[in-house]
């Protein structure tokens, strides 16, 4: 299967995943505010500076290429901000488990389809996408509240499998090849198949990661 | 008058620069929540991403010391909290101005007490602190905005005067001598004095820069 196939435009490709990061800027900025100490404002105050790089980095390819940001992302704002406002959780620790788990998923896409990309914009993004997120400090702070209670555990499990429905329709929505017209098959199903599989593996193995059962 | 004088303790210094920094990366993450449209949105997210590598420039340097970054800032928290509470403002527009007065006037301050720091840290922090600020794009919106209604021209000039005091509170709470014991006299008035001049007439310049009455 060629994941070239599945590649959507340069410019609209790097609008939704720019317009995605400066999404996950702002939740991890909520994420500083929420913070019950100074240390881990600190720890999170990192993993919003990354967010933050990706977002500015896929804006400087937009503009090398001729775009103008606000315009290119435009397209992708409602579809993203309702996906923010359905997955920022309750509290502190549902949304660093969304900035965990959706970050993670998406930024593995984003990277799996610039493979398709012109050029070497493809490298590139893969490249800045790929970089440690710094959700090591999302990683520790979830870790050291399940171990401490099994009930908040599974509530996180369920949050956790609610979540990965939401971030695979916004991965879907960048597939165009994923949306036939009315009354026409989809030939692009069998082909976007494995991605998902592997998306989803990766997905469990975060989930397992911190104890929950995906 | 030499500043050296009022230089506070190394660590302390870094701590509180730094703490202010992490505070005004939240009001501009605020900022960016709250803008109207996209392109706003992209332009404050540039001057998010200086006022956070300010803060982490300064929490560098503060491990480079041996120091815990949490724990060199803990002492300033409640104060800076009160301080950004104060001057969060009411809106987008009154935020913005906040942003830009006491982000320009503190990083000015702590720029000028930087002189006074023991070995090489002193020209670092001046570097790290007087980076363009990324604030064009806060002084294009407040310009626009008031250019387009003179009302709204008083009422910010009104809320930069109330700005102006709490912030200068704050530089205040930075000297050591400007806190004399109850009863005793206030020994580093006087040598404080053309420092908080500068800063004032700096601040008023912004103000004009704007067409606001300082």
């Amino acid at each position: 299967m060629d994941i070239a196939d599945l590649t959507p435009e340069l410019l609209p490709f790097l609008g939704q995943a720019a317009y995605f990061e400066l999404g996950m800027f702002e939740n991890l900025a909520q994420a500083i505010r929420l913070a019950p100490d100074l240390d881990s404002k600190e720890g999170l105050s990192a993993a919003a500076g990354r967010a933050l790089a990706k977002h500015q980095g896929l804006v400087a390819e937009i503009r090398r290429r001729g775009g103008e940001p606000s315009e290119v992302m435009a397209p992708f704002a409602p579809a993203l901000d309702d996906f923010r406002a359905k997955t920022m959780g309750a509290d502190w620790r549902e949304l660093l488990l969304s900035c965990y788990l959706a970050g993670g998923l998406l930024d593995d896409f984003f990277i799996r389809l610039s493979d398709g990309l012109p050029g070497d914009v493809g490298p590139r993004v893969a490249h800045l996408l790929g970089q440690g997120a710094g959700t090591d400090v999302l990683v520790k702070h979830l870790k050291a509240a399940i171990d401490g209670d099994p009930r908040l555990g599974s509530h996180l499990a369920l949050w956790g499998r609610r979540l990965v429905g939401d971030t695979l329709l916004v991965a879907r929505s960048a597939i165009p090849a994923a949306v036939p017209a009315a009354g026409a098959s989809a030939p692009g199903e069998e082909r976007i198949e494995p991605v998902f599989t592997e998306l989803i593996a990766a997905h469990t193995r975060r989930m397992d990661g911190l104890g929950l059962t995906a």
